[in-house]
């Protein structure tokens, strides 16, 4: 067991829990009466609450994003290459906020809590939440914690299209947007393999509709499935193949279909059995649908650059040239959106092998564009 | 109903089937005590047999290649825009002869078959085959028609490694190989997909082990699930964008995870529904390990070239820009070990948005290529 943190660690951290009491009135039309958000904050906010940043997840995600929950913890939160002192978002400088969504699994209510008006688990009843819901529920979260302004919305993948629609949504209160390798809405083949994903759940006869809980069982073989396909879009081919080639488990070949032959094989499995005892499958569709959903140009006739018009953040927008789940290209069509509208945009494409994943990767010029452009935020 | 068939159509065909009374030694040192092939021919065999055409198919293909099996069939043979009357497969010149492969489900012997040893269906026990043995039936049944050596073996994706497998194991029986839209082998991201696919056939209660059939059931979500995920690969991102954009398919967005609200998904759940009611879920499995097994430089420490240095055919390799299951690069491995080992090799990529799937699609530029080469054939 170690006995104490590395330097650049924000080290020991605690997940709070807010309660919020006031319903929220959520974009389906449907509306949660009570809820609580989990969450950790790192750093100090100063006295003008002018440094706070929130952290946006993505699909899988969670509030632990940095530092450790105790002195046994094998790895720190998730993003925790980036979130620290020295790093690029540097606590030393920022109040960091970091919460699992409304609706995850994590401790933020979700479909596995209790519906106080059953007294049962939600399940298929939790309602089905967007992008902007989510959004809604952070800045109730700003508000208890007294911040007025974000001077950063930070998000990846998926959180970067929460960092996205705070700017369209709460133009008033964030000063800058940091969107990485994300998408102003999904293409039809992201949407497809989000149906894959979907019907791998929803098929498992284990799944009962959403109610497997009151079963006492869990869709353990949809939630693999789902995770393994979630798993071949994050990498690279050019990743998979430098990770794992062509690489067989044993010498020889077993010719039968259960045999784990290939290396590949075995991590997607492993991946998939991992995940599938930790994750609550409402969650997983409803993240998906929330990633479907989003398009905020939708109600503007489509153009994105007039969606963008009453935006007041300045951005910072960076790819990999390497992530096919949300491409360069898609990242550009926001940086050309917020040109059109005449924003402030600093765009950054990084050369990394490594696909959508890199995100998370310490990738020396990644950490570098991130640092500086965070550096020169005034707080 | 309709009275006559197109002019350039093949017409009306008939499968024919041929029994195979020698036991057949596999690359899994397995052996089949005797087995049919069943297969169309088109055209017509000229005297000294110098026009026989062999075309191969791929993962879900089977015999039934040009023309129509009836005047009410609503479509013809899956590749009837390359195969007939001054097509590029000139069935005026060329002696086209199609089968389902062994292990196949639509007339070959299979693991639908039944099991002469037990007198029930083979399910899980049909032995798993190889593009090797595929090649070596295929042998066989050239020399049941007479056939000493093909003008040229076709094939597109599993197809073209059947055609490369040809020449390697048959260098005297064949004077042309045309490679499309195939790989010398799958890689890391190829096998994945193909885990994803089997591990949903695997994992439905309905598979039993293989022996779904003797339980009167099939493996319906499984088999429904792989083939969603084989679709996504088979589009490009482009054209499934083109295919279907974000489209709805009504006004509004129902907030459920059960409706079918993008286009995209109901294209899908059509594809995997269809299929599942017409594919053998053993054949599916079979099929995708003899994609991820095929490896024919293995045997010679991983050395294209030298795997090709016996190799007489002439070779044709053609590749399409949007691919991204088998890209044009993995055309080009073929294409420098070819001239490597200084062999003769003609190679197009061509222009098209529409994905793998474009090989099978009459994309001029291709059907101008393909028959261009085809003519230069001598008989």
């Amino acid at each position: 067991m170690p006995t104490a943190f590395p330097k650049d660690s924000v080290g020991l951290v605690t997940p709070q829990t807010a309660h919020f009491a006031d319903p929220l009135a959520l974009v389906c039309g449907r509306s949660l009466a009570d809820y609580q958000l989990v969450y950790e904050t790192y750093g100090t906010l100063n006295a003008t609450a002018s440094n706070a940043v929130l952290i946006c997840h993505a699909l899988s995600g969670h509030h632990h994003a940095a530092g450790y929950h105790s002195l046994d913890e094998r790895k720190p939160g998730w993003w925790d290459s980036c979130i620290g002192p020295g790093k690029p978002i540097d606590t030393d400088k920022f109040f960091v906020v970091s919460l699992n969504n409304l609706g995850g699994c994590n401790g933020s209510t979700g479909p596995a809590s209790l519906n106080p008006a059953t007294g049962k688990v939600f399940g298929a009843d939790f309602p089905v939440l967007t992008v902007e819901d989510w959004v809604h529920s952070q800045a109730r979260l700003a508000d208890l914690l007294g911040i007025r302004q974000w001077a950063a919305v930070v998000g990846g993948s998926l959180g970067g299209m929460q960092a996205l629609q705070w700017a369209i949504s709460y133009p008033e209160r964030i000063r800058h947007c940091l969107c990485i390798a994300s998408a102003p809405k999904l293409s039809a083949q992201n949407i497809a393999f989000n149906e894959v994903a979907r019907q791998a759940i929803l098929t498992d006869p284990e799944f009962h509709g959403g109610h497997f809980q009151e079963q006492g069982v869990i869709p353990k073989r949809g939630l693999m499935l789902a995770r393994m396909v979630g798993h071949i879009t994050y990498l690279s081919d050019d990743a998979m193949g430098e990770k794992f080639g062509r690489g067989l488990k044993s010498e020889k070949l077993n010719y039968d279909f259960h045999s784990v032959e290939f290396q590949v094989e075995s991590y997607l499995r492993y991946q998939g059995e991992e995940f599938s005892g930790r994750f609550d499958a409402n969650t997983y569709l409803l993240m998906t649908k929330a990633l479907d959903y989003f398009d905020p140009a939708a109600a503007h006739g489509d153009d994105l650059a007039t969606t963008l018009a009453g935006v007041k953040a300045d951005f910072c927008v960076m790819s990999f040239t390497t992530d096919w789940r949300f491409s360069p290209a898609r990242s550009r069509e926001i940086v050309d959106a917020l040109l059109a509208a005449k924003k402030n945009v600093s765009y950054l494409e990084i050369d990394a092998p490594q696909g959508h994943d890199a995100f998370l990767i310490p990738i020396p010029r990644y950490l570098q564009a991130f640092g500086g452009y965070m550096k020169r935020i005034e707080v």
